[in-house]
């Protein structure tokens, strides 16, 4: 008689959250089923989920699974310098924080936009997106919820997001004179970074480390970057030395694991779900 | 009747210097024989074409071709935790930097080397470049060359170079004691970084700035990522604004022009050449 895994481990994963997009192809009934199933708190879902399902029915299959939403991914995109396209996604943004609040996810996770060739003004792009956030801030103490600057991978920083340094963030983050902006540390996003102890201990000192994601840097990168995302251990982080880092800075909350990886997702949504649950028990958890 | 385009000009590439991987597919003759024909007065050549050709007999035909060295590319490699390979890396760079001065190339581009998935461990990584480099100085300092760390993209961390950020480059530097240390600013690697402008004043005023490589970022990424970089012009690089960093450090030295590019070596060598200065006369010269 077979035992499913999260009766095997009683109930093993602490703090753990499942991002949607680590079971991407599975539809989100079966993914709420899975983490539930593993014995997984709490998921991280995207703006798309809500489209797909609706705000009020997803909250309701959320809770009707057991589970808690840690983050919703994701605002941002605030560098466009027209005014018209600024308005467009402040208010975008705004919608989001209220679909955040909907669903209790704490957390909206803002990847902040990128530059164009046609304006490689990089520096004033990060002004813009300082100023809108600032002006995002109000919205989201008034929606109880807070707002956590994505620095991504400096192969992003043409495309997808200015941030790239989790003291950028940090800077950007303390700028807003608001508490309900802070940072998220994915391990992906900023792993190489020679100032990372140091930034992690001031996220943790200044209140700010909102958010803790996990994911391995696997080699060669995939034809799109973004899916060189593999399970922890696969690759070339070093997680008990980071969440070390983490747990030292006093951050409590969940980890989230959030993988895009093509092999992953051609995995059967169950088995993909036990690897996730034995890395994280093995690499994570003893440093928590 | 044609003119060739260095006649046109007049002589308009002062400082400009053509790196021998930009028209990697030529032979070293024609590579040299084009460089001078665009009135390009120094070339960045490779361990690979001393190996090729000869010490003696490769300084001779760069003599012959009019031209002067920039810098030789590439010493480094010095991650290794094991004791045999760390004394025959060092071992490899003494020979490196004999061949710099052989050459009468002023700098010898260090890239460090990376880590590898069982040994994660990067904080040891980049203690042990700081000693290896420490070790290396005074080899450098009594041949007369300078040995320029080269900051590489985060892209690169893992398996090139543990250096990623030209702050990290510095503090390296400045742990050696000495003068003959410094670093590269290539703009690949280093235009997304947010503490860059601080990060490249400080090079000039601790006189540890060295060289200055250019060459733009595209997108999409390539396959091999490292040849991604494309012609100034052709991405998401700001160059006016870091030549102007640049500038203002005060910089005098050459700019070698350094792409890794499929097109660019599809491309007959005098064309690709005519597109290396004509974007090296918009968008750096000006700013010099």
């Amino acid at each position: 008689m077979n035992t499913p895994p999260s009766q095997q481990l009683g109930h093993g994963t602490p703090r753990l959250s499942l991002n949607r997009w680590t079971l991407r192809t599975t539809s989100i009934q079966e993914f709420l089923e899975t983490a539930a199933s593993h014995g997984i708190d709490a998921v991280g879902l995207w703006r798309q989920d809500v489209e797909e399902v609706g705000l009020n029915a997803l909250r309701r299959r959320v809770d009707d699974a057991g589970l808690r939403m840690s983050s919703l991914c994701r605002g941002g995109f605030l560098t466009a310098a027209d005014e018209t396209a600024r308005a467009a996604s402040l208010e975008g943004n705004r919608r989001a924080i209220d679909e955040a609040a909907a669903l209790g996810a704490p957390t909206l996770v803002m990847v902040v936009g990128g530059i164009t060739p046609e304006d490689k003004d990089i520096a004033a792009a990060r002004a813009r997106v300082a100023e809108n956030i600032a002006t995002l801030a109000p919205s989201a103490e008034a929606a109880g919820v807070t707002l956590a600057l994505e620095p991504m991978h400096p192969m992003f920083t043409a495309d997808r997001a200015v941030i790239a340094t989790l003291d950028q963030a940090l800077d950007i983050a303390e700028s807003t004179g608001s508490d309900s902006v802070g940072v998220v540390v994915d391990t992906y996003h900023v792993w190489w970074d020679p100032a990372l102890p140091q930034a992690i201990a001031r996220a943790g000192r200044t209140g700010r480390l909102l958010s803790y994601q996990v994911c391995d840097w696997n080699l060669p990168l995939a034809a799109e970057p973004l899916f060189s995302r593999g399970y922890m251990g696969d690759g070339y982080i070093d997680f008990p030395s980071i969440t070390r880092m983490v747990t030292a800075a006093g951050y409590t909350g969940d980890i989230e694991v959030e993988i895009f990886n093509q092999d992953v997702w051609a995995t059967p949504a169950d088995e993909a779900t036990g690897i996730v649950t034995e890395r994280y028990q093995q690499l994570v958890l003893p440093d928590l």
